[in-house]
Protein backbone atom coordinates (compact mmCIF):
# COMPACT_ATOMS: atom_id res chain seq x y z
CA UNK A 1 0.00 0.00 0.00
CA UNK A 2 1.57 3.04 -0.85
CA UNK A 3 1.01 6.03 2.13
CA UNK A 4 2.24 9.45 2.47
CA UNK A 5 3.57 11.04 6.00
CA UNK A 6 2.45 14.61 7.26
CA UNK A 7 3.50 16.39 10.29
CA UNK A 8 4.04 12.92 11.85
CA UNK A 9 1.00 11.25 10.81
CA UNK A 10 0.88 8.36 8.17
CA UNK A 11 -1.92 8.83 5.66
CA UNK A 12 -3.33 6.58 3.16
CA UNK A 13 -1.97 8.33 -0.48
CA UNK A 14 -5.41 8.79 -1.32
CA UNK A 15 -6.05 11.09 1.92
CA UNK A 16 -3.18 13.28 1.96
CA UNK A 17 -3.90 16.70 1.63
CA UNK A 18 -3.82 20.54 3.02
CA UNK A 19 -5.73 22.99 3.75
CA UNK A 20 -6.42 25.55 1.04
CA UNK A 21 -4.96 28.12 3.27
CA UNK A 22 -1.31 26.54 3.05
CA UNK A 23 1.08 28.56 1.49
CA UNK A 24 2.23 26.62 -1.18
CA UNK A 25 -1.75 26.84 -2.62
CA UNK A 26 -1.81 30.62 -1.61
CA UNK A 27 1.69 31.71 -2.64
CA UNK A 28 4.14 28.68 -4.35
CA UNK A 29 5.91 29.31 -1.13
CA UNK A 30 7.87 25.90 0.28
CA UNK A 31 10.99 24.08 -0.61
CA UNK A 32 11.35 20.21 -1.02
CA UNK A 33 14.03 17.23 -2.10
CA UNK A 34 14.20 13.80 -3.88
CA UNK A 35 16.13 11.01 -3.38
CA UNK A 36 16.46 7.79 -4.82
CA UNK A 37 16.16 4.52 -2.71
CA UNK A 38 18.14 1.98 -3.23
CA UNK A 39 18.66 -1.32 -2.35
CA UNK A 40 16.24 -0.10 0.95
CA UNK A 41 18.85 2.32 1.59
CA UNK A 42 18.11 6.24 0.93
CA UNK A 43 21.12 7.18 -1.89
CA UNK A 44 23.90 10.21 -0.84
CA UNK A 45 20.83 10.80 2.25
CA UNK A 46 23.56 13.15 3.87
CA UNK A 47 23.74 15.25 0.83
CA UNK A 48 20.13 15.63 0.35
CA UNK A 49 19.53 16.37 3.59
CA UNK A 50 21.92 18.74 4.07
CA UNK A 51 20.53 20.85 0.68
CA UNK A 52 16.52 20.36 2.72
CA UNK A 53 17.68 21.93 4.86
CA UNK A 54 19.85 25.01 3.08
CA UNK A 55 16.86 25.40 1.07
CA UNK A 56 14.50 26.05 4.12
CA UNK A 57 17.08 28.35 5.53
CA UNK A 58 17.28 30.24 2.40
CA UNK A 59 13.48 30.76 2.73
CA UNK A 60 13.42 31.55 6.02
CA UNK A 61 11.44 28.32 6.81
CA UNK A 62 12.41 25.70 9.69
CA UNK A 63 12.39 22.07 9.11
CA UNK A 64 10.32 21.01 12.38
CA UNK A 65 13.01 18.44 13.08
CA UNK A 66 16.68 17.90 13.45
CA UNK A 67 18.76 16.14 10.56
CA UNK A 68 18.70 13.29 12.73
CA UNK A 69 15.18 12.80 13.53
CA UNK A 70 14.26 13.52 9.70
CA UNK A 71 16.69 10.68 9.00
CA UNK A 72 15.25 8.61 11.36
CA UNK A 73 11.41 8.82 9.74
CA UNK A 74 12.81 8.03 6.53
CA UNK A 75 14.48 4.79 7.22
CA UNK A 76 10.81 4.35 9.00
CA UNK A 77 9.31 4.99 6.29
CA UNK A 78 11.31 3.01 3.96
CA UNK A 79 11.14 0.19 6.37
CA UNK A 80 7.19 0.31 5.66
CA UNK A 81 6.82 1.37 2.18
CA UNK A 82 6.31 -1.19 -0.46
CA UNK A 83 7.46 0.55 -3.56
CA UNK A 84 10.17 -0.80 -5.87
CA UNK A 85 12.11 1.08 -7.98
CA UNK A 86 11.32 4.79 -6.28
CA UNK A 87 12.16 7.76 -4.87
CA UNK A 88 11.53 9.91 -1.85
CA UNK A 89 10.22 13.78 -1.93
CA UNK A 90 10.37 15.95 0.95
CA UNK A 91 8.12 19.02 0.69
CA UNK A 92 8.12 21.71 3.23
CA UNK A 93 5.71 24.31 2.82
CA UNK A 94 4.66 28.27 4.68
CA UNK A 95 2.11 26.30 6.77
CA UNK A 96 -1.83 27.38 7.40
CA UNK A 97 -1.07 31.36 6.96
CA UNK A 98 -3.99 33.20 8.38
CA UNK A 99 -3.38 36.41 5.89
CA UNK A 100 -2.36 33.95 2.88
CA UNK A 101 0.76 35.82 3.02
CA UNK A 102 2.74 35.51 6.13
CA UNK A 103 4.89 31.83 7.05
CA UNK A 104 3.08 30.47 9.76
CA UNK A 105 3.90 26.76 11.17
CA UNK A 106 5.45 24.85 7.92
CA UNK A 107 3.64 21.35 6.87
CA UNK A 108 6.30 18.60 5.96
CA UNK A 109 5.12 16.03 3.80
CA UNK A 110 7.18 12.72 2.90
CA UNK A 111 6.05 10.76 -0.20
CA UNK A 112 7.20 7.83 -1.67
CA UNK A 113 7.14 8.50 -6.37
CA UNK A 114 7.68 5.49 -8.33
CA UNK A 115 10.23 6.50 -10.46
CA UNK A 116 9.44 5.65 -14.41
CA UNK A 117 12.87 5.29 -15.80
CA UNK A 118 13.40 7.00 -19.71
CA UNK A 119 13.52 4.41 -22.50
CA UNK A 120 16.97 2.75 -23.03
CA UNK A 121 17.04 4.19 -26.32
CA UNK A 122 17.20 7.49 -24.87
CA UNK A 123 20.89 6.59 -23.04
CA UNK A 124 21.60 5.03 -26.05
CA UNK A 125 20.56 8.16 -29.00
CA UNK A 126 20.73 11.04 -26.70
CA UNK A 127 18.29 13.30 -26.56
CA UNK A 128 17.46 16.06 -28.25
CA UNK A 129 16.96 19.75 -26.53
CA UNK A 130 16.31 22.97 -27.13
CA UNK A 131 17.75 26.40 -25.34
CA UNK A 132 15.70 28.89 -23.83
CA UNK A 133 15.85 32.52 -22.17
CA UNK A 134 15.45 32.50 -18.37
CA UNK A 135 16.93 32.59 -14.92
CA UNK A 136 15.23 31.07 -12.29
CA UNK A 137 14.80 33.40 -9.12
CA UNK A 138 16.99 31.92 -5.90
CA UNK A 139 18.21 29.04 -8.21
CA UNK A 140 20.74 27.55 -5.35
CA UNK A 141 17.48 26.89 -3.49
CA UNK A 142 15.55 23.96 -4.45
CA UNK A 143 11.79 25.64 -4.30
CA UNK A 144 8.63 24.83 -5.98
CA UNK A 145 8.88 27.41 -8.93
CA UNK A 146 9.02 25.12 -11.46
CA UNK A 147 6.73 27.49 -13.75
CA UNK A 148 8.73 28.32 -17.07
CA UNK A 149 9.65 24.22 -17.68
CA UNK A 150 6.17 23.48 -17.17
CA UNK A 151 4.90 26.33 -18.88
CA UNK A 152 7.26 25.14 -22.22
CA UNK A 153 6.36 21.22 -21.99
CA UNK A 154 3.29 22.12 -24.68
CA UNK A 155 6.43 23.44 -27.10
CA UNK A 156 8.36 20.69 -26.21
CA UNK A 157 5.85 18.36 -27.26
CA UNK A 158 5.26 20.41 -30.49
CA UNK A 159 8.58 20.02 -31.30
CA UNK A 160 9.05 16.57 -30.61
CA UNK A 161 12.01 17.68 -27.56
CA UNK A 162 13.17 16.39 -24.67
CA UNK A 163 13.90 19.18 -22.34
CA UNK A 164 14.84 22.82 -22.76
CA UNK A 165 17.92 23.80 -21.00
CA UNK A 166 18.05 27.78 -19.70
CA UNK A 167 20.57 30.16 -20.30
CA UNK A 168 20.69 33.88 -19.26
CA UNK A 169 22.94 36.79 -20.86
CA UNK A 170 23.97 34.32 -23.70
CA UNK A 171 25.56 31.89 -20.58
CA UNK A 172 24.14 28.46 -20.27
CA UNK A 173 22.88 27.79 -16.70
CA UNK A 174 20.90 24.48 -15.64
CA UNK A 175 17.85 22.63 -17.30
CA UNK A 176 14.71 22.69 -15.30
CA UNK A 177 15.43 19.58 -13.33
CA UNK A 178 19.13 18.36 -14.26
CA UNK A 179 22.55 20.14 -14.67
CA UNK A 180 24.30 20.51 -18.38
CA UNK A 181 27.76 19.05 -18.94
CA UNK A 182 29.85 19.18 -21.99
CA UNK A 183 32.98 17.82 -23.14
CA UNK A 184 35.21 20.39 -25.58
CA UNK A 185 37.93 19.39 -28.08
CA UNK A 186 40.20 19.05 -25.47
CA UNK A 187 38.46 15.97 -23.82
CA UNK A 188 37.75 18.20 -20.78
CA UNK A 189 34.35 18.26 -18.56
CA UNK A 190 32.85 21.29 -17.85
CA UNK A 191 29.97 22.26 -16.50
CA UNK A 192 28.60 25.78 -15.28
CA UNK A 193 29.49 27.23 -12.16
CA UNK A 194 26.87 29.42 -10.92
CA UNK A 195 23.32 30.81 -10.71
CA UNK A 196 22.41 27.54 -11.13
CA UNK A 197 21.13 24.48 -8.96
CA UNK A 198 24.07 22.35 -7.29
CA UNK A 199 22.40 18.92 -8.31
CA UNK A 200 24.33 16.41 -5.79
CA UNK A 201 24.64 13.89 -9.11
CA UNK A 202 26.38 16.62 -10.29
CA UNK A 203 28.71 17.15 -7.45
CA UNK A 204 29.16 13.43 -7.40
CA UNK A 205 30.18 13.18 -11.06
CA UNK A 206 32.32 16.30 -10.58
CA UNK A 207 34.14 14.12 -8.42
CA UNK A 208 33.88 11.23 -10.14
CA UNK A 209 35.54 12.61 -13.01
CA UNK A 210 38.09 14.19 -12.08
CA UNK A 211 39.69 11.04 -11.17
CA UNK A 212 39.82 10.45 -15.31
CA UNK A 213 39.95 13.96 -16.24
CA UNK A 214 40.33 17.75 -16.26
CA UNK A 215 36.94 19.14 -15.29
CA UNK A 216 36.00 22.88 -15.02
CA UNK A 217 33.21 24.36 -13.13
CA UNK A 218 32.48 28.10 -15.16
CA UNK A 219 30.35 29.96 -17.16
CA UNK A 220 29.99 28.34 -20.71
CA UNK A 221 29.13 30.52 -23.09
CA UNK A 222 25.90 29.55 -26.07
CA UNK A 223 28.73 29.77 -28.14
CA UNK A 224 31.00 27.05 -27.22
CA UNK A 225 27.76 25.11 -27.94
CA UNK A 226 29.21 24.45 -31.35
CA UNK A 227 32.31 23.33 -30.30
CA UNK A 228 31.49 20.89 -27.89
CA UNK A 229 32.40 17.14 -28.65
CA UNK A 230 30.17 15.40 -26.19
CA UNK A 231 26.95 16.84 -23.92
CA UNK A 232 24.79 15.84 -21.28
CA UNK A 233 23.00 15.94 -18.45
CA UNK A 234 22.61 14.32 -14.67
CA UNK A 235 20.07 14.16 -12.09
CA UNK A 236 18.63 12.00 -9.68
CA UNK A 237 16.61 9.93 -11.60
CA UNK A 238 17.90 9.74 -15.11
CA UNK A 239 21.75 10.23 -13.62
CA UNK A 240 24.12 10.57 -16.65
CA UNK A 241 22.00 11.21 -20.25
CA UNK A 242 24.05 12.12 -23.43
CA UNK A 243 22.29 14.80 -25.18
CA UNK A 244 22.49 14.13 -29.06
CA UNK A 245 21.28 17.50 -30.68
CA UNK A 246 20.91 21.38 -29.23
CA UNK A 247 18.25 23.54 -31.06
CA UNK A 248 18.94 21.64 -34.35
CA UNK A 249 22.61 21.12 -34.34
CA UNK A 250 23.88 17.81 -33.94
CA UNK A 251 26.51 17.59 -30.77
CA UNK A 252 29.64 16.12 -32.04
CA UNK A 253 28.65 13.35 -34.31
CA UNK A 254 25.22 13.24 -32.96
CA UNK A 255 25.68 9.97 -30.73
CA UNK A 256 26.73 9.39 -27.18
CA UNK A 257 30.53 9.92 -27.61
CA UNK A 258 33.20 7.65 -25.62
CA UNK A 259 33.63 10.14 -22.13
CA UNK A 260 29.61 10.52 -21.62
CA UNK A 261 29.72 6.67 -21.92
CA UNK A 262 32.44 6.28 -19.29
CA UNK A 263 31.17 9.41 -17.01
CA UNK A 264 27.93 6.61 -17.05
CA UNK A 265 28.75 3.68 -16.44
CA UNK A 266 31.22 4.90 -13.37
CA UNK A 267 27.74 6.69 -12.11
CA UNK A 268 26.05 3.40 -12.48
CA UNK A 269 28.63 1.10 -10.70
CA UNK A 270 28.17 3.77 -7.48
CA UNK A 271 27.99 1.35 -4.41
CA UNK A 272 24.81 2.19 -2.71
CA UNK A 273 26.34 3.60 0.27
CA UNK A 274 28.75 5.67 -1.52
CA UNK A 275 29.06 9.35 0.21
CA UNK A 276 31.16 12.47 -0.91
CA UNK A 277 34.04 13.01 1.32
CA UNK B 1 -20.73 31.21 8.04
CA UNK B 2 -17.65 30.73 5.88
CA UNK B 3 -17.32 27.87 3.18
CA UNK B 4 -14.90 27.67 0.36
CA UNK B 5 -15.86 26.70 -3.24
CA UNK B 6 -13.44 24.10 -5.24
CA UNK B 7 -14.81 22.18 -8.29
CA UNK B 8 -17.97 23.31 -8.27
CA UNK B 9 -18.69 22.14 -4.31
CA UNK B 10 -19.06 24.38 -1.68
CA UNK B 11 -17.40 23.20 1.26
CA UNK B 12 -16.87 24.13 4.93
CA UNK B 13 -13.48 26.54 5.08
CA UNK B 14 -12.51 24.29 7.41
CA UNK B 15 -13.14 21.19 5.18
CA UNK B 16 -11.52 23.01 2.25
CA UNK B 17 -8.06 21.03 0.93
CA UNK B 18 -6.30 19.94 -2.19
CA UNK B 19 -4.68 16.59 -2.49
CA UNK B 20 -0.70 16.96 -2.09
CA UNK B 21 -0.33 15.92 -6.04
CA UNK B 22 -1.93 19.14 -6.91
CA UNK B 23 0.83 21.05 -8.97
CA UNK B 24 0.81 24.34 -6.78
CA UNK B 25 1.94 21.90 -3.87
CA UNK B 26 4.88 20.05 -5.84
CA UNK B 27 5.65 23.10 -8.30
CA UNK B 28 3.96 25.93 -7.63
CA UNK B 29 2.45 26.02 -10.39
CA UNK B 30 -0.79 27.85 -10.75
CA UNK B 31 -2.54 31.71 -11.01
CA UNK B 32 -5.22 33.67 -9.17
CA UNK B 33 -6.54 36.36 -8.67
CA UNK B 34 -8.81 39.15 -6.11
CA UNK B 35 -11.25 41.21 -6.27
CA UNK B 36 -13.23 43.14 -3.60
CA UNK B 37 -17.02 43.41 -3.09
CA UNK B 38 -18.64 46.28 -2.35
CA UNK B 39 -22.15 46.31 -1.18
CA UNK B 40 -22.71 42.74 -2.61
CA UNK B 41 -21.13 43.60 -5.79
CA UNK B 42 -17.94 42.20 -7.17
CA UNK B 43 -15.61 45.92 -7.79
CA UNK B 44 -14.33 46.07 -11.35
CA UNK B 45 -15.32 42.47 -12.10
CA UNK B 46 -15.13 42.09 -15.72
CA UNK B 47 -11.51 43.28 -15.15
CA UNK B 48 -10.35 40.62 -12.90
CA UNK B 49 -12.06 38.05 -15.29
CA UNK B 50 -10.03 39.36 -18.21
CA UNK B 51 -6.54 39.13 -16.13
CA UNK B 52 -7.52 35.87 -14.43
CA UNK B 53 -8.05 34.01 -17.73
CA UNK B 54 -4.89 35.92 -19.20
CA UNK B 55 -3.03 34.69 -16.72
CA UNK B 56 -4.17 30.98 -16.74
CA UNK B 57 -3.63 30.91 -21.01
CA UNK B 58 0.06 32.77 -20.28
CA UNK B 59 0.83 29.27 -18.28
CA UNK B 60 -1.28 26.89 -20.94
CA UNK B 61 -4.00 26.17 -18.01
CA UNK B 62 -7.77 26.38 -19.02
CA UNK B 63 -10.22 27.52 -16.65
CA UNK B 64 -12.56 25.00 -16.80
CA UNK B 65 -15.75 27.29 -17.40
CA UNK B 66 -16.68 29.90 -19.25
CA UNK B 67 -16.33 33.89 -18.34
CA UNK B 68 -20.05 34.43 -17.81
CA UNK B 69 -20.37 30.90 -15.88
CA UNK B 70 -17.41 32.14 -13.41
CA UNK B 71 -19.46 35.36 -13.11
CA UNK B 72 -22.37 33.43 -12.08
CA UNK B 73 -20.97 31.25 -9.70
CA UNK B 74 -19.04 34.61 -7.96
CA UNK B 75 -22.76 36.27 -8.11
CA UNK B 76 -24.45 32.95 -6.33
CA UNK B 77 -21.24 32.87 -3.88
CA UNK B 78 -21.69 36.62 -2.70
CA UNK B 79 -25.19 35.77 -1.79
CA UNK B 80 -24.51 32.92 0.04
CA UNK B 81 -21.71 34.66 1.76
CA UNK B 82 -21.76 36.65 5.47
CA UNK B 83 -18.53 38.31 5.34
CA UNK B 84 -19.17 42.23 5.32
CA UNK B 85 -15.84 43.24 4.20
CA UNK B 86 -14.24 41.23 1.69
CA UNK B 87 -12.22 40.31 -1.39
CA UNK B 88 -12.64 37.28 -3.06
CA UNK B 89 -9.86 35.10 -4.26
CA UNK B 90 -9.73 32.90 -7.34
CA UNK B 91 -7.38 29.94 -7.68
CA UNK B 92 -6.66 28.07 -10.38
CA UNK B 93 -3.91 25.04 -10.05
CA UNK B 94 -2.07 22.80 -12.45
CA UNK B 95 -4.28 19.75 -10.77
CA UNK B 96 -3.65 16.52 -9.57
CA UNK B 97 -0.59 14.96 -11.52
CA UNK B 98 0.79 11.77 -11.55
CA UNK B 99 4.02 12.48 -12.24
CA UNK B 100 4.23 15.52 -10.18
CA UNK B 101 5.34 17.69 -13.02
CA UNK B 102 2.55 17.26 -15.91
CA UNK B 103 -0.18 19.27 -15.65
CA UNK B 104 -3.69 17.56 -15.31
CA UNK B 105 -7.19 19.00 -14.92
CA UNK B 106 -6.86 21.83 -13.02
CA UNK B 107 -8.79 22.73 -9.77
CA UNK B 108 -10.98 26.04 -9.19
CA UNK B 109 -10.74 27.66 -5.81
CA UNK B 110 -12.80 30.00 -4.62
CA UNK B 111 -12.99 31.32 -1.64
CA UNK B 112 -13.82 34.95 0.77
CA UNK B 113 -11.14 36.62 2.33
CA UNK B 114 -11.66 39.00 5.04
CA UNK B 115 -9.98 42.23 3.89
CA UNK B 116 -8.18 43.84 7.34
CA UNK B 117 -7.82 47.77 5.99
CA UNK B 118 -4.54 49.03 6.89
CA UNK B 119 -4.40 51.50 10.33
CA UNK B 120 -6.16 54.99 9.39
CA UNK B 121 -2.52 56.64 10.67
CA UNK B 122 -0.46 54.96 7.60
CA UNK B 123 -2.78 57.09 5.07
CA UNK B 124 -2.43 59.80 7.14
CA UNK B 125 1.47 59.67 7.28
CA UNK B 126 2.44 57.23 4.83
CA UNK B 127 4.19 54.01 4.90
CA UNK B 128 8.12 53.66 5.16
CA UNK B 129 9.72 51.27 2.29
CA UNK B 130 13.33 50.02 0.95
CA UNK B 131 14.14 48.73 -2.30
CA UNK B 132 15.40 45.50 -3.31
CA UNK B 133 16.71 44.31 -6.61
CA UNK B 134 14.36 41.11 -8.05
CA UNK B 135 12.46 40.65 -11.30
CA UNK B 136 9.79 38.11 -11.08
CA UNK B 137 9.32 35.85 -13.70
CA UNK B 138 6.31 35.86 -15.90
CA UNK B 139 5.24 39.24 -14.26
CA UNK B 140 2.27 39.76 -16.65
CA UNK B 141 0.91 36.85 -15.10
CA UNK B 142 -0.52 36.85 -11.76
CA UNK B 143 1.06 33.39 -10.60
CA UNK B 144 1.34 32.06 -7.30
CA UNK B 145 5.15 33.37 -7.32
CA UNK B 146 5.48 35.25 -4.34
CA UNK B 147 9.22 33.61 -2.52
CA UNK B 148 11.45 37.06 -2.79
CA UNK B 149 8.23 39.02 -1.36
CA UNK B 150 7.69 36.31 1.65
CA UNK B 151 11.30 35.43 1.99
CA UNK B 152 12.23 39.58 3.17
CA UNK B 153 8.91 40.13 5.15
CA UNK B 154 11.59 39.37 8.36
CA UNK B 155 14.23 41.66 7.18
CA UNK B 156 10.93 44.39 6.47
CA UNK B 157 9.81 43.49 10.60
CA UNK B 158 13.22 43.72 12.05
CA UNK B 159 13.68 47.42 10.00
CA UNK B 160 9.83 48.14 11.14
CA UNK B 161 9.41 48.93 7.03
CA UNK B 162 5.95 48.08 5.74
CA UNK B 163 6.71 47.43 1.91
CA UNK B 164 9.43 46.37 -0.56
CA UNK B 165 9.57 48.30 -3.88
CA UNK B 166 11.35 45.76 -6.90
CA UNK B 167 13.70 47.23 -9.03
CA UNK B 168 16.04 45.41 -11.72
CA UNK B 169 19.07 46.71 -13.79
CA UNK B 170 18.27 50.28 -12.05
CA UNK B 171 14.82 50.65 -12.95
CA UNK B 172 12.00 50.42 -10.97
CA UNK B 173 9.16 47.76 -10.95
CA UNK B 174 6.67 46.94 -8.75
CA UNK B 175 6.08 46.15 -5.05
CA UNK B 176 4.92 42.27 -4.35
CA UNK B 177 1.36 43.21 -4.65
CA UNK B 178 1.28 46.79 -5.43
CA UNK B 179 2.03 48.90 -8.45
CA UNK B 180 4.18 52.31 -8.07
CA UNK B 181 3.69 56.01 -8.34
CA UNK B 182 5.34 59.19 -8.37
CA UNK B 183 4.82 62.47 -9.12
CA UNK B 184 7.76 64.85 -10.04
CA UNK B 185 8.93 68.22 -9.80
CA UNK B 186 6.45 69.22 -13.02
CA UNK B 187 3.59 67.69 -10.99
CA UNK B 188 3.20 64.70 -13.70
CA UNK B 189 1.79 61.46 -11.86
CA UNK B 190 4.66 58.85 -13.65
CA UNK B 191 4.31 54.82 -12.96
CA UNK B 192 6.34 52.13 -14.80
CA UNK B 193 5.64 50.70 -17.68
CA UNK B 194 7.26 47.45 -18.03
CA UNK B 195 8.63 44.25 -16.40
CA UNK B 196 4.74 44.45 -14.08
CA UNK B 197 1.97 43.15 -13.07
CA UNK B 198 -0.39 45.54 -14.76
CA UNK B 199 -3.04 46.17 -11.18
CA UNK B 200 -6.47 46.66 -11.90
CA UNK B 201 -6.55 49.65 -9.22
CA UNK B 202 -3.08 50.88 -11.18
CA UNK B 203 -5.03 50.82 -14.53
CA UNK B 204 -7.88 52.71 -12.99
CA UNK B 205 -6.10 55.35 -11.10
CA UNK B 206 -4.37 56.25 -14.57
CA UNK B 207 -7.63 57.01 -15.93
CA UNK B 208 -8.93 58.86 -13.02
CA UNK B 209 -5.83 60.68 -12.83
CA UNK B 210 -5.38 61.61 -16.47
CA UNK B 211 -8.72 63.94 -15.75
CA UNK B 212 -6.12 66.47 -13.82
CA UNK B 213 -2.83 65.81 -14.90
CA UNK B 214 -0.37 64.54 -17.14
CA UNK B 215 0.61 60.98 -16.82
CA UNK B 216 2.93 59.11 -17.97
CA UNK B 217 3.57 55.18 -18.07
CA UNK B 218 7.37 54.70 -18.80
CA UNK B 219 10.60 53.51 -17.25
CA UNK B 220 11.58 55.39 -14.03
CA UNK B 221 14.93 54.79 -12.94
CA UNK B 222 16.14 54.53 -9.28
CA UNK B 223 18.16 57.96 -9.64
CA UNK B 224 15.07 59.80 -10.26
CA UNK B 225 13.50 58.70 -6.57
CA UNK B 226 15.14 61.68 -4.79
CA UNK B 227 13.47 64.19 -7.53
CA UNK B 228 10.19 62.98 -6.77
CA UNK B 229 7.73 65.31 -5.07
CA UNK B 230 4.86 62.28 -4.00
CA UNK B 231 5.39 58.37 -4.21
CA UNK B 232 2.19 56.49 -3.64
CA UNK B 233 1.34 52.65 -4.37
CA UNK B 234 -1.90 50.87 -5.36
CA UNK B 235 -3.75 47.90 -4.92
CA UNK B 236 -6.56 46.09 -4.50
CA UNK B 237 -6.62 46.16 -0.49
CA UNK B 238 -5.07 49.40 -0.34
CA UNK B 239 -6.71 51.50 -3.19
CA UNK B 240 -3.54 54.35 -2.93
CA UNK B 241 -1.57 54.65 0.02
CA UNK B 242 1.25 57.36 0.09
CA UNK B 243 4.92 56.44 0.49
CA UNK B 244 6.81 58.94 3.05
CA UNK B 245 10.31 57.41 3.06
CA UNK B 246 12.11 55.23 0.45
CA UNK B 247 15.51 53.99 1.92
CA UNK B 248 15.45 55.90 5.14
CA UNK B 249 14.93 59.16 2.31
CA UNK B 250 12.20 61.38 2.64
CA UNK B 251 9.40 61.62 -0.07
CA UNK B 252 9.81 65.35 -0.61
CA UNK B 253 8.55 66.98 2.65
CA UNK B 254 7.78 63.72 4.06
CA UNK B 255 4.26 63.66 4.59
CA UNK B 256 1.49 62.91 2.15
CA UNK B 257 1.39 65.30 -0.53
CA UNK B 258 -1.53 67.22 -2.33
CA UNK B 259 -1.76 65.31 -5.60
CA UNK B 260 -1.81 62.08 -3.61
CA UNK B 261 -4.75 62.80 -1.18
CA UNK B 262 -6.39 64.50 -4.39
CA UNK B 263 -6.13 61.22 -6.25
CA UNK B 264 -6.74 58.45 -3.26
CA UNK B 265 -10.03 60.93 -2.30
CA UNK B 266 -11.05 60.23 -6.57
CA UNK B 267 -10.40 56.83 -5.96
CA UNK B 268 -12.72 55.97 -3.05
CA UNK B 269 -15.88 58.03 -4.29
CA UNK B 270 -15.86 55.57 -7.71
CA UNK B 271 -19.25 54.17 -7.46
CA UNK B 272 -19.45 50.34 -6.71
CA UNK B 273 -20.64 49.83 -10.72
CA UNK B 274 -17.38 51.33 -11.69
CA UNK B 275 -16.14 49.85 -14.90
CA UNK B 276 -13.37 51.40 -16.96
CA UNK B 277 -15.17 51.87 -20.63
Amino acid sequence: MSFTWINGIYKKDSEASLHISDLAIQRGYGVFDFFRVRQKRPFLIGHYLDRFFNSAERLNLTVPMSKSSLLAVIHEFIEKNELTDYGIKMILTGGYSDDSYTPAKPNLIIRGHQITPPAPKKYQQGIRIMTNEHQRGTPECKSLDYRQGITLLPQLQKKELDDVLYYFENKITEFPRSNFFMVDQKNRVITPARHILEGITRNVLITVAANHYSVEERDIFLDELPNAREAFLTSTTKLVMPICEIDGSKVGSGVPGPITKHLSALMNQLPSDYHLS
